[in-house]
């Protein structure tokens, strides 16, 4: 618990008179003011994230943390439990869905593996930070002990930490986990109090007896674990995931380190919603990248206090909605450090 | 008259089984089928506008049209007529919003003098297309020619069918031009037979007043003139302006040339309403960059059939919300030409 407390100490609620000399600086630039919405919403954040009012946004990290899931075990998922250990090794080839997007918009993709139940042995061009092989299944039981949890969330710290000593500003998360929107609806039923059946979708495509058998499963992982809503790090252990765990990790250390970071989808935003309970001003340095297709990610988003940038209808997850408004974010920069004055442009005003 | 009978003669609808193909082509990808969303559709039109299952995004081109509006007599705008010649100095010396983002997505600017009320004479990097100094006043009478009317038009189509013997497959409007938010009211208010009030907004940000009285400048220019709904090039000549004469031409060129066109905000908007008003499939070319702050483009969307890319409150014009929008299609097309399969990754399905 040391570095967890240690982290949350860290975070401090952004520069609210950098917000405004951000703003000042967009309204002397050649168009009406306000007018790039929230491209300068972006521009005045990232100002008072980063504590500079031309922010640098050049170095762009992506992280996909990959996690197995025991309660795939209760047919919760359209795809065989394999499929994670096999997308990681295409992440690593460049050929997944966050490869390309990441590529598209100048952004680096790093894999961690934090609970895949495969053994990569010397596999070189990813973080081995495995920390077990898989959560248990939550339907029976806890997914993860307190001290799984806790060295999943280490991770997640530390690559944060990592990040401020390589100079970046902008993080992405992203995951991939067979069976892990199952333990995002958990955790935001737990948190929330919403009715499972509110918060729980079709993930991967399932049809309507597998998303009933879903809730079914989810209301009972719920029942067996009673899991306290007042203690974020308790929902976490019991109803989360390994790579779930690295998110909230690496999004309190965001917080704590002053970086933006831009959270995925429904997944990815179960895991901020945990650091976001653990301290009130984790959410100033949050971005959420869209609004997921999956129903209960408007529950979460809500509660965090985000609004989304994209509403694209993506459920891919693996950090491709994080690449996509990382762009986004980076163009709002480029309007503030870019853009030419009045007075440069002799422009009327 | 025949430049524009023969350009609407060689619009013909986009091939339905390429729309297949690329589909079919998008499911083998390693992802849950349709979980990027709105990327594929992007990716799949793309294919099937561009005859190309590999579609090419590389050159990616942004007109900004400008011109001037004798409206502006009317104090419809916040700012002086001045503006629009002194920003199409800004855009040549890449200082603009449009330059910056357009140089964010990889996209090219070229600027078009159409309309401009300032004499630019050998003005080194852009596009001298002027037909008259402006238009006139559409509060006491038609603002342009028909003959007018007809050469702007003509431009933006000899512009497209440039593009075409370029290899441009991607292709942005922008404008810029002082007042030129009456004129786009006013269309849509002549079209759709909606009260001016409904359709009509603040512009660059003027106030209530200033407001009450563009509405009551336009009611007088749609009784004065007297458009014809059923003639959109009527209305485009009593109660338009010549750079969105221009883009109505260029988006009517692009359909006929089978490139694919992306519409930015408001003004742009009015210009593709008369083009899809032109011709029931020019709408298959168009892609809506993103909706606008401003009131009466919501009705110009549903109008022409088209659902916006992006939500981000914009209202600046000058294409700056088809430049990322651009970026976000290329990233679809990025998706069907660059993601693994199945087969080729290893993955089970």
């Amino acid at each position: 618990m040391k570095i967890i407390q240690s982290t949350l100490a860290r975070i401090k609620p952004v520069n609210q008179e950098l917000l405004q000399q951000a703003q000042a600086r967009l309204d002397n630039k050649t168009k009406p003011p306000g007018s790039l919405g929230r491209l300068e919403e972006f521009a005045r954040r990232m100002a008072a994230i980063s504590g500079n009012l031309t922010p640098d946004t050049s170095k762009k990290v992506i992280f996909t943390f990959a996690g197995d899931h025991g309660v795939t075990d209760e047919g919760v998922s359209l795809y065989p439990r394999e499929v994670t250990s096999q997308m990681v090794f295409n992440f690593l080839n460049g050929g997944a869905g966050v490869n390309v997007l990441a590529r598209h918009v100048g952004a680096e993709v790093r894999v961690v593996d934090v609970g895949v139940d495969f053994d990569f042995g010397v596999t070189f061009g990813m973080l081995h930070k495995k920390v077990a092989r898989g959560t248990a299944n939550l339907a029976k039981g806890p997914a993860m002990s307190r001290a799984e949890m806790l060295a999943a969330l280490t991770v997640g710290i530390e690559l944060a930490d990592q990040c401020r000593s390589e100079g970046i500003n902008l993080v992405g998360t992203g995951e991939m986990g067979i069976g892990n929107t199952t333990p995002s609806s958990a955790i935001i039923a737990a948190i929330s109090g919403e009715a499972v059946r509110e918060v729980t979708h079709r993930g991967t495509g399932i049809n309507d007896s597998a998303l009933e058998n879903k809730i079914r499963v989810i209301e009972q992982g719920l029942a067996i674990n009673q899991p306290d809503p007042a203690d974020p790090l308790d929902v976490l252990a019991k109803v989360g995931g390994l790579e779930i765990a690295a998110i909230a990790g690496l999004v309190l250390g965001c917080a704590a380190n002053a970086i933006a970071v831009v959270i995925d989808g429904f997944i990815s935003t179960a895991g901020a919603l945990i650091a976001a309970e653990l301290h009130p001003n984790v959410r100033d340095y949050i971005f959420a990248a869209h609004r997921s297709v999956e129903v209960g990610h408007g529950f979460m988003l809500d509660r965090i206090g985000v609004e989304p940038i994209l509403d694209l209808n993506l459920r891919l997850g693996e950090g491709t909605g994080a690449a996509l408004a990382m762009s986004l974010i980076e163009a709002g920069v480029k309007v503030i450090n870019e853009m030419a004055t009045f007075d440069e442009a002799g422009v009327s005003h």
